[in-house]
C-alpha cells in the first residue's frame, strides 16, 4: 500500500468534500467567497477529512453525513489557520502568499469568523448532538491552546508537559474528533469510539512533533522553508526541549539566552543547529514520535482487518515520515 | 414606565445571565478567563439578552433555556466586539481600555474565537435546531456585514441600500434573532415568530442609526467621546448620507474629497459638522430613525397587552433616545 492507493480508496469522498467546501461559500458578499476560495484552491492535504472518511468507512458507514461533517472540520481548521497567520504575521501558506498578506489582517480575521459560523450552520444541519459537541469543544480547545502557546512564547522554563498540552490542544484534539466522529457515524460501541479517539489523539501529537522537528531539522531543499521559523517566533518545541535535556550546562545557558534575547540572529540559529547535530537531537526526537505512532496504531487492533484499517495504519506512519 | 421599571421587571433573569456569562468562563488556560472576565466585568447594557428575555416572557415562557441562550448571544456579540476592536485598532470600549489595548491583538483575536466556540457548546446543549440555526446564521451574517463595511470604507458612492445592508448585518440580524428566539421559546405560531423577528430587525436598524447619528452629532459632554470617529475610519453612515442628499453641489464635492483624501483633519471635521448643522442633518436623520421605531413597535400589536409588551414598547423608544 502506498499513499496513492490510500487516496484512490477515498477518491469519491475526497472529491465530494472539495465540492462541499466550495459550494458552501455562498456569501452575498463576494469578497468573503473570494478570500475563502483563494485558500481552498491553494490545496492542502485535507488530512482531517481523510481520517474522518476512513474512520467512518472502517466502522461501516458510507453515507452522506461524512462529507458534510468533514467539510465542517476543514472550515474550522481553515478558520484557525487564517487567525494564526494573522497572529504570526505569516507571509506564506501552502506555497502561496498568505491570505493576510494578500487581503489584509482585517478581512482575514473576519473571513475566519465567517468560516467558523458557516461550519456551525452545517453542523446544526447534521443534527447529531454528539458530533456537534465534539466539534464545538475541539474549536474551543484549539483557541485555548493557541493562547497557552502565546503565553509560553520564549519561556525557557517550558516543560515537556506544557509542550504536550500545547500540541494536544492545537492539533491532536481535532484529529481525535475526526476519528471519533467516524466511529459515531458507524454507530460503534463506546469502547471503539474511545479507541478511535485515542488513535487520532496520539497520531495528532506525533504529527505535530514531526512538524516541529522539520522546522529546525528538515532539509530546506525538500521543505522549501528556511529552518528555524519557530525559533524566531519563540516557539519552544520538541527539538529545543530535547536539546536542553542533553546539552552541557554552559551550552544550555547559551541556548536559553538566545531564546530569550537574541533569537533572530542567523549566527545563533546556526549555533543551535550545530548543537542539535552534536547531540543527535533529530534521531532522539524521532524516537519520541515513533513511540506515539506505535501507541496510536495499537488502537486499530480493536477493529477487524479491512482495507480501511490498513489505510489508517499506513497513513499514521506516512504522516510523520513526511519530509516536507 | 421608566428604564428602571423595565430593568426591575427582568432583574432575576438579568442576574442569572451575568452569572451564566462568568460561570462559563471555565478555561484551563487562566489568561482566557482573565481576558473574558475583563470584558464582562466592564459592564455593557446586555440589551440583546434583555430583548430575548422580555420576548420570551411576553410569549409565556419563563424557563431556564432563556438564560442559557441569552448567554450564547452575549458571547457571540462580545466575540464580534473583540474582533472589531482589533480591526479598528480601538483604544477604548465601555469607558475602559479595550482588550486589544491591554492584552494585545493576538490574544484578543483568540479570546474572541474562544467565546464563539464556547457559545456554540452552550447552543448544542440547548438542543433546539431552530434556535441553533438562527444564531449560527446571525454569526455568519455579522462577519459578512463587517467585511462588506470594510469594502465600502471611504466609498463615497455608497447608497442608502448599501448602508441599510451593513447595519442590518452587523446589528439588526442579532436583535431579530433574540426576539424571534423569545417567540420560539414561547412556542408561538409562525406569524408571531415573524412579527417578533421584524420587531427586532427594524428596532436594530433604528438603534444602529441612532448610534451613527451620535458619532457625528452627539453632545461630547454626554457621550464622553470626541465626535467624528466614524469619519476618521471612513465609515459612511446616515448623517453623511443625509448631508450628501441635501447639500449644494460644491459642498458635496468638498465633503466627498474630505472622505476620500483628508478625513483625519480637525478642520475638515468641523467643516462637515457645520454643514450638518446648516442642513439640519440631525433632525432629518432622527426622522428616519423614528420611522423605523414606529414600524418596529407596530409588530407588538399582534400580542396581547402585558407588562412585558409595555416594556418592549418602552425599550424600543428608549434605545434610540439615548444620548450616550
Amino acid at each position: 500500500m502506498n499513499i496513492n492507493d490510500v487516496m484512490k480508496l477515498v477518491e469519491n469522498e475526497r472529491e465530494a468534500v472539495e465540492k462541499n467546501l466550495i459550494d458552501n461559500l455562498d456569501s452575498d458578499v463576494e469578497m468573503v467567497n473570494k478570500v475563502a476560495e483563494y485558500i481552498f484552491e491553494s490545496g492542502g492535504k485535507r488530512l482531517r477529512p481523510v481520517f474522518m472518511i476512513l474512520s467512518a468507512l472502517m466502522c461501516g458507514y458510507d453515507g452522506e453525513r461524512t462529507i458534510n461533517l468533514a467539510g465542517v472540520v476543514e472550515y474550522i481548521h481553515t478558520a484557525t489557520l487564517l487567525h494564526d497567520d494573522v497572529i504570526d504575521g505569516a507571509k506564506y501558506r501552502r506555497g502561496k502568499e498568505s491570505a493576510n498578506n494578500v487581503f489584509g489582517n482585517d478581512i482575514t480575521v473576519l473571513c475566519g469568523d465567517f468560516l467558523y459560523s458557516r461550519a456551525f450552520m452545517n453542523l446544526v444541519k447534521d443534527g447529531d448532538s454528539r458530533a456537534q459537541m465534539l466539534l464545538a469543544v475541539a474549536a474551543r480547545t484549539m483557541s485555548e491552546g493557541e493562547v497557552f502557546q502565546l503565553i509560553k512564547t520564549a519561556d525557557v522554563k517550558i516543560t515537556m508537559d506544557d509542550y504536550l498540552r500545547i500540541i494536544n490542544s492545537k492539533t491532536a484534539v481535532m484529529f481525535a474528533t475526526c476519528c471519533e466522529i467516524g466511529a459515531i457515524l458507524g454507530e460503534m460501541p463506546v469502547e471503539k469510539q474511545k479507541a478511535l479517539a485515542d488513535f487520532g489523539k496520539t497520531l495528532g501529537i506525533a504529527f505535530q512533533m514531526a512538524d516541529d522537528i522539520l522546522d529546525y531539522l528538515g532539509d530546506p531543499e525538500k521543505t522549501g522553508k528556511k529552518p528555524g521559523t519557530d525559533l524566531k517566533e519563540g516557539k519552544i518545541t520538541l527539538p529545543i526541549i530535547t536539546l536542553l535535556a542533553n546539552a552541557a550546562e554552559e551550552e544550555k545557558k547559551r541556548v536559553r539566552n538566545i531564546i530569550v534575547d537574541e533569537r533572530s540572529s542567523e549566527e545563533n540559529l546556526n549555533y543551535i543547529l550545530d548543537l542539535m547535530n552534536t547531540y543527535d537531537v533529530k534521531a532522539k526526537s524521532e524516537l519520541v514520535v515513533d513511540k506515539y505512532i506505535q501507541e496510536a496504531k495499537a488502537n486499530l487492533n480493536l477493529f477487524e482487518k479491512s482495507k480501511y484499517r490498513d489505510a489508517l495504519d499506513f497513513l499514521a506512519d506516512y504522516m510523520v515520515a513526511r519530509d516536507r
